[in-house]
């Protein structure tokens, strides 16, 4: 049986998202405008992709999907919005020697935000290289991606939601979408409100700190930049020094955002409906709190007996308790559910304190969180499975299902989560041997372990790795090869692999 | 539901098979007699072997297993198995400067030996160091452990005949264990003939090269030594400098050898009784054959580009076809499978070559061959079982089931794959992790990568790794903490994890 893609149906969708999503760059517009820069670059941006994604649109008046068209709207959205959200940085660049001339540099910068890894390919963050507005535009990007940009297609496009609920779950293929309404536009509605709400309130508590005189680097601009890239767990900051350019309140004001952002928004839904135990006897949500509390336990502790060099941006934590919590802490509450935020080097920390940082950004964050990788829900049913195959070794006579929270979970979803654990780790795998033999290649390799890092970082949607790829550092001098295969790993990372390779194989059997 | 394992029928068992295994001791006591060496080590392990498999098998005089029982007695058995084999080892090694007179190196050698992974904790292998019966015992202890050595006492005791498939999928639990006749030990006893035929084949080639002129080196003593560790997939060899040691003809001899050491051995059985399609129509069979050749002629060609540096052991390959192409073939064939002997220092080429023996090693033998690793079996079913899940998921309305040589492929069967390759890739990863920081505690730290191949050499029974632990190197240096989890890796990379992880799931239980 051979079946087709629609692919007038697939572009004319692809083209309202583009459309719509280039609207977006008002923003940037406007913050141009404010400190008289180059507002052309977005003005010119934006006319570009509602021009394009206009003129997509008209391929098909009345698109209809079925489940293959839904995987090639879900992937392509995503790689049309990296493109256009390239094309500022690339008009911004033109004729300067900033690295965001160079259009794999743009492409990158642009994926990493919309995709929130938060890998950067910028060697220099300062607006003394780069205009408010575009600094700006890479904060939001973040922000647009974070609750997924089809889930905000569909809150706000009421001709979406036809095929609103398979979308949403070809952009989030975890194993827990809930339907929080009977209509999926309202579902979609709900999450962006709880998104934008939490996102408004950490602007206002950071802003409000500034005023209080307890963060004198947080102004307006920084608050708001930060409140687009932390609740969608991106990692993305105009500082330089990431989040080590505040102050410690500052630091600490950020932990609990970046926990919530790790978070199925789904929960906060139910709290705000009355209904709190929803949230607190979920099991994953208890596992995610309690994996973030004891990690941080166990890194407060070790950077306090070692851990971290004096010299480095966070100062010495050797024996001063405060700083070793506070390192320990927000390191794991930013790095477990793919944030990557800084408040110290930690490329520079000891081996076995680098590595515990690895494991710790394997976890990922929660099923309809906005954290990426291999997320705790996967953890749990990937171990639960594990196990129940050794006991059913051992008692080969019983018949024993997964249970996750009381409920049996479906031998499906478990074949699911099998299938995506297995891909992620060989892709991981075999990107992190590129990474090693492509940067060998070009006499600047990284170390085994970097490589290994640099494609976790990034498959993973975490961004900052170790080594010259740490939360200071910079993608910048890697070879194309190396950073066009990341932009495809970012890419699929932030899908969860399988509605992608689904798409290819679809596309190779036909 | 409680269930306890009987303890008694579990050790009588073990001790049945301890017992008989140290009357395998009788060759290196020949050796030892007729080179006038210190016959009494053998004499005393073999009497403490037997004596206490004869003790523990009074336990219970009429054992009856169970499921839990049988994963128990293949566990224990295989470790009684590398414990008695050290035995000889420290009564040889006791006073003298040898690395075996430390305990840890000792079962560390055995492990090695049974469990047919040929990794060596010995810093210099020549009979200046160690007599030619230790020696012997050690290339021994490869052959034994080849076939299984539960498969083994199957074949020869018809006692333990009555649990004997259940035993034997235990000791081989790979998807495809096939009753060759009506009665267990007597598909035992034909996989042991097949065996033991082919070995005799090879020992009788090896003399004969050497009979004519060909093989200056390759004594009866070596004859017979190699012969013990080929058919096994073992990888051991009484000269330091592996096969390189041996002329080119000797070198082209194994080849053929290896490769059948990875073939499934029921295959062979088939052939013998009239019935060639078995093998030359069995898909396993044509693709483990396809990837030997193709691997190959990558190697060859890449030898032959570059690769070898030219002082290296081996002798140049750039530009040396003949050369270039024996090197490659034989690697290739060496690694894939599992077996790990040399005829170049691998661990000295260029760096996209050692990565590509990575990918080579984890390959893996055919299910029912001597070969260690993930086997080509479960890669062939893994990549058909994602492709199945991807293309579900772009056509949800289709069941399609997982095919492999026109036979459905059982969802348990799936599930069990799918689990095994899972903790295989979680367990090497963590152990790679703690090699890197071990050896770092240490002082002598492995990079990234060297620690990588040191975890999948032990764990997938293959040898030699990288780096210091190259084919010409020794694991001697490590430190203790790292050898006892190889001892570990290397024990239950052997049973193919599930065995003794299921069988302490069932512990815990209990
Ligand atoms: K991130
Ligand atoms: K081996």
């Amino acid at each position: 049986m051979t079946r087709t893609i629609d692919k007038r149906a697939t572009l004319s969708y692809v083209g309202s998202v583009l459309k719509y999503l280039s609207a977006a760059m008002l923003v940037p517009l406007l913050v141009a405008v404010i400190y008289a820069e180059d507002a052309w670059v977005f003005a010119a941006s934006m006319a570009i992709g509602v021009a394009v994604g206009g003129g997509l649109e008209r391929l098909d008046p009345d698109p209809e999907l079925g489940p293959r068209e839904g995987l090639a709207v879900v992937s392509l959205a995503w790689l049309a919005a990296a493109i256009i959200g390239a094309v500022p940085y690339l008009l911004a660049g033109y004729g300067t020697s900033s690295a965001l001339a160079h259009p794999v540099n743009a492409l990158f910068e642009s994926t990493s935000g919309f995709t929130t890894t938060g890998a950067t390919a910028l060697a220099e963050i300062s607006f003394d290289r780069h205009s408010h507005a575009v600094l700006m535009w890479r904060q939001l990007t973040q922000w647009l991606g974070g609750m997924g940009i089809i889930v905000l297609m569909i809150a706000i496009l009421p001709e979406l939601a036809v095929n609103g609920a398979q979308l949403m779950r070809s952009e989030a293929p975890g194993p827990d979408l809930q339907k929080l309404t009977p209509r999926i536009a309202e579902t979609a509605r709900a999450l962006w409100a709880i998104y934008a709400a939490l996102t408004l309130a950490f602007v206002v508590l950071l802003y409000a700190l500034h005023l209080v005189g307890l963060a004198p680097d947080m102004d307006l601009y920084n608050a708001i930049a930060h409140g687009f890239s932390t609740l969608p767990t991106g990692g993305f900051s105009p500082e330089g020094d990431s989040i080590a350019a505040f102050s410690p309140v500052v630091q600490w004001a950020f932990v609990p955002f970046m926990v919530v952002a790790g978070v199925n928004f789904a929960l906060f839904w139910y709290v705000i409906r009355d209904d709190p135990t929803e949230m607190f006897g979920n099991t994953e949500f208890r596992v995610y709190l309690g994996l973030v509390t004891g990690f941080s336990a166990v890194l407060a502790v070790g950077l306090f007996w070692g851990g971290a060099p004096t010299t480095a941006i966070g100062g010495a934590t050797r024996g001063v308790a405060g700083n070793a919590l506070r390192q320990g802490v927000f390191q794991v509450a930013s790095l477990m559910n793919s944030t990557g935020f800084a408040t110290a080097n930690f490329a520079e920390w000891d081996t076995q304190t680098r590595f515990f940082l690895l494991l710790v950004m394997f976890v990922g964050g929660s099923a309809g969180s906005t954290g990426g990788g291999i997320k705790v829900i996967r953890w749990l049913i990937l171990f639960k499975t594990l196990r129940r195959e050794l006991y059913t070794t051992a008692n080969p006579d019983v018949v024993r299902p997964v249970r996750l929270g009381g409920e049996v979970v479906d031998e499906e979803v478990i074949r699911g989560i099998l299938t995506f654990t297995l891909l992620y780790f060989l892709i991981f795998a075999i990107a992190a041997m590129f990474i090693e033999l492509d940067t060998t290649r070009i006499g600047q390799p990284l170390s085994g372990t970097e490589a290994l890092a640099a494609s976790l970082a990034t498959i993973g949607n975490i961004g900052p790795g170790l080594g010259p790829l740490g939360p200071f550092g910079s993608y910048e001098f890697l070879p194309d090869t190396t950073k066009l295969l990341m932009i495809v790993l970012m890419w699929i990372g932030r899908l969860e692999i399988v509605p992608v390779l689904a798409l290819l194989v679809a596309g190779v059997d036909e």
